[in-house]
């Protein structure tokens, strides 16, 4: 065999600019702590700690047909029917017919901006972002816009010019997380009325990502894109049952549009991947019917472990953060040169009686150069002790810290 | 509340150009024909009717954690390690650093596309190709050019010369089925040497898509891309355990690559998706362990099915096939004006003792405008009585069809 030189191979553009996780590049130093007999308490991941409700996990034991087949591409009829029923409940008015099931939030994400935009368009999103929409539109080819949100408002939504000035003609969609992802922000009808107006008026697709729906804490109410007029060709919810049922792992999501057009686009895209997961799907069935009291005990916990991780983090001095509204995130501003480098400190120089945490940095977050810097993201979803013995590392940590500000 | 004029909706070109199912236009068809009371033989599906191994079934019904957590996004280090093993007694030198995970072959396509091409490139695909490739190459922003192969030549590659005509300076990857969908053809050693200095020569990648790789008949040796030297760079296998273990609804697939850059571009598309799901890919590890009588006997089974179905087939006058010798599909010509109308007429007005039978037009599974319009595809994934049923309303069909050629 005589093969000529290659070329020389270099992948394109795309392949190169694809983002890396933003906790990845700690995750080496976390094994070498652990290496080195740390124990690291988890506050970078959404992963909850939360017990599957035993009817999903049930569902799994008890699958019995003999043929493990595909389903509908838009997801199993039965599926669909319940969720219209849950939807329903929630005074979201959708059919079955105007439900697409996806693997996973995330799918459904990457349906939504494939659906709506051209290579080459952009979205508007809300920022602090969820890392991973960054991810979608490299492969959707979209630009993602920030729309600049600050800590100090509880990073809701700046005033409608600030939007405005960020539209141009190849704007496409607004896209948010409300409760939020990464702040635990939830956005209020006021401003979901605002953003609705700014759309229409722009002809801008809204796409919701109302994953943490049911994680709404202290009397605040969720308000879901569909709880507003007006949208019926321009909305577009995304849900998934990772979260809400403690079921990350099981990948089963959801898209809802009422625009026939928009559906029957979303099913082709679905069509080529020819259906979702057909077990995780009856589970995710078998989850809808968790008993009420499930949800209000986890949402108790949830809000329990906020307050507590809320009040120790405020009693750190020099440490900025306020007291989310939803989700199981919270954005914290700490009193360093460099949130990133002193995540890294923490896990390669330092321990308290053997204990290090772990949390993510806050410039992954932002598409801002320079944004985030002094941020962090924390996830509550430990154990109140356990949350209560990470603050006590992280105030030691700050402590210590050389380069402290 | 007052809203301004919206402006028309229009989605964009990618939506449009989003292809439908092949099929999908003829099921309002055959669900009229059930309606009233009409029995369909469906030639028309990929879904096996064997019985998924009850190994897999098991580990579905074995399910014992309490928290259905995220696995890695390449997919779980245990089902890793065992594909490994896998790959390496069929002669395929892959580590398990070297296999992403996927949710299913579909995804495993997807991300290959994304991973080596940029929007605008273009990939070469032999013709009739698997329909689906061209919804992720729209996705991706892929153009799809078809390397042209005839039913005379088994669907073989073309001359080297009809191949290299077809590659610009926009040109990245070959991708090809083999065995194949839709025309169960296994390529060679020889014509895969072939594709293999082309691609080297011009600086290509070739995804090759086996997940029919256990399905190959009456003594012929598959083929692996990894059996052939020189494509630890450029070479890219697409897999899944939908066919092979009957288990199309798991939604599990794989990747290999022996290229770090391109792991880690897969990785990081990979990332944003978080991970495959977690349940069905413990079952695809149990799958693993399915004993090899199971895929013997299961390769036996469809063996026979072809050799009945394609001596019944090519006992019809003027109906041309030949016998595959992989998969579980074939095109055949018919001596018909139009397929598409015809497998539409069988369904809308013809039955056989109350019988009809769907199949997939083919021209659906060509890129090349008017070609494969005397095709169809026929899949044999029904027990062998139904399959000589199916022929025997097919050739009733083929006599009291008005447009016969």
């Amino acid at each position: 065999m005589s093969l000529r030189p290659q070329r020389t191979l270099q992948l394109p553009e795309r392949a190169r600019s694809m983002p890396a996780s933003p906790i990845r590049k700690l995750v080496p130093f976390a094994e070498r702590a652990r290496a080195r007999g740390i124990h690291i308490h988890h506050l970078n991941i959404g992963q909850p700690d939360i017990e599957t409700p035993r009817e999903m996990l049930e569902a799994y034991r008890g699958y019995d047909e003999k043929v493990l087949a595909y389903g509908h591409s838009a997801g199993l009829r039965e599926y669909r029917e319940a969720l219209a029923r849950y939807y329903v409940e929630q005074s979201i008015q959708v059919t079955a017919d105007e439900i697409l099931v996806t693997t996973g939030g995330s799918e459904a994400v990457l349906f939504a901006l494939l659906a709506v935009c051209q290579p080459g368009d952009n979205i508007l999103v809300p920022e602090p972002l969820y890392t991973n929409y960054l991810g979608f539109a490299v492969m959707a080819g979209v630009e993602v816009r920030p729309i600049p949100t600050r800590g100090d408002d509880g990073f809701h939504l700046p005033a409608r010019a600030v939007i405005e000035a960020r539209i141009d003609e190849r704007s496409r969609a607004f896209l948010y997380s409300s409760p939020g992802n990464p702040t635990g922000t939830v956005f209020g009808r006021e401003e979901l009325l605002m953003l609705r107006d700014v759309a229409l008026e722009h002809g801008l697709f809204i796409i919701a990502d109302e994953v943490y729906r049911e994680f709404v804490y202290g009397g605040d109410i969720h308000t879901s894109l569909f709880h507003l007029d007006g949208l019926t060709e321009r909305g577009i919810i995304v849900d998934s049952v990772s979260k809400r049922y403690s079921a990350c792992g099981a990948r089963v999501g959801c898209l809802l549009t009422r625009n026939e057009q928009v559906f029957d686009t979303l099913l082709r895209f679905g069509q080529a991947r020819l259906c979702p997961p057909t077990v995780d799907q009856l589970a995710a069935l078998a989850a809808l019917g968790t008993p009420s009291a499930w949800l209000a005990e986890t949402r108790r916990e949830y809000q329990a472990r906020r307050d507590v991780l809320v009040d120790a983090l405020q009693a750190i001095p020099g440490l900025r953060c306020t007291r989310p509204s939803g989700a199981f995130y919270l954005m914290a501003e700490l009193p360093v040169d460099d949130a990133g480098r002193f995540c890294q400190w923490l896990l390669e120089s330092f321990d308290l009686d053997g204990r290090s945490v772990m949390m993510a940095p806050g410039d992954g977050f932002y598409v801002t150069a320079d944004a985030g810097r002094r941020e962090v993201r924390i996830a509550y979803v430990l154990r109140r002790e356990d949350l209560l013995d990470a603050v006590r590392v992280l105030a030691a940590g700050l402590e210590a810290y050389p380069n402290r500000t």
